[in-house]
């Protein structure tokens, strides 16, 4: 049995192994696969493939809510008592607390940031620096801008993680990591929430 | 005598006028004019005009840094110690002690980060939502993203100011003076950057 996320980019499957959206061949797994998927066109072209198994109907969503994007509700599934950030192309925070989700936010990513910088002024066109000291205010234009992306993220996180652990996945997860280094990278952290919802599916 | 502030939009004078930089009549004005200009194309067309005198070369860059707007030097001039906020088409927050600048980091304006998410996905196209309590989790995408854009920024200025007074000027100044009750809202810190410079200049 595989886990996969279906992303709007990719199919990634829990052994590693990524695949395009573009062309993904659905005849070349044969195996029962377990899956979640931000992917609306995926989702509807999977429905009623035998072995493609669609794990949202297991979701209680009074714990969430409705647009919260599956692939995030998975990696708050998969811990009991943590600070779940996934760093992408947006950068979400959720906070658990005894299995309970009491919220989360969303920040943009690093990428879409450097962007909209950019877009604000030519003269703001610069890339980000993760090598910044966060306990010095900035004197030059691109630290300036790391700073403004880096810092005020990373002040909340700590405020509101306070004893709870850190868990950090997504693309950018080792980028936030830098100034987070108490927190743990985890990458797999969507399929350890896909295996807990799973266990409950394989004991009905 | 006149203050000006010229930006990439208007010219902005001390007595509150506005005029578009678009069709700007210069010879509307006899009156000396003591300028800052964030506007490349508007500082050169200036330079010979009798009675418009450029502030620039009167500020001593070393406590500054070369790519810094003149108008962000101006609301530092004006303050000897503060944490100044200048809320417009990007947010700058500048830290300084004993009239000097200790150094300042740009976060993007809220329009903007509005624009931000919208790229990242159609699903994030929302409008902030500038009622939102920090202090309560977000359990819904829009505020999901207003807290996102609020909460972090918020929390780092607090963190910053200790126990020096916040001042906020700019377009979106009472915005995050919501979120920061005990700061001063001041739309005029960049004329009075200026007079204090101009004072300068003319006890030479």
């Amino acid at each position: 049995m595989k886990l996969c996320d279906i992303g709007n980019t990719n199919f990634s499957f829990d052994d590693g192994s990524k695949f395009s959206v573009e062309n993904f061949d659905i005849s070349s797994i044969d195996e029962t696969v377990h899956y979640v998927s931000v992917n609306h066109y995926w989702e509807k072209r999977l429905d009623g493939e035998e072995n493609w198994i669609n794990l949202r109907s297991l979701i209680n969503y009074e714990s969430y809510y409705e647009t919260m994007g599956i692939d995030r509700i998975m990696c708050c599934e998969a811990v009991d008592n943590a600070l779940v950030i996934d760093a992408g192309s947006a950068i979400t925070v959720d906070l658990i607390r005894d299995g309970n989700h009491e919220g989360g936010y969303i920040y943009p990513g690093f990428s879409a940031m450097q962007k909209t910088y950019k877009n604000i002024s030519p003269a703001l066109d610069v890339s980000l620096n993760f090598d910044i000291d966060l306990a010095t205010m900035p004197k030059n234009t691109e630290d300036a801008i790391s700073f403004g992306v880096i810092a005020p993220l990373i002040s909340h996180i700590r405020t509101l993680a306070d004893k709870l652990p850190i868990l950090i996945t997504g693309g950018d997860a080792e980028k936030l990591h830098n100034f987070l280094p108490s927190a743990s990278v985890d990458k797999t952290l969507v399929f350890k929430g896909m295996k807990k919802i799973t266990q409950g599916l394989q004991t009905c």
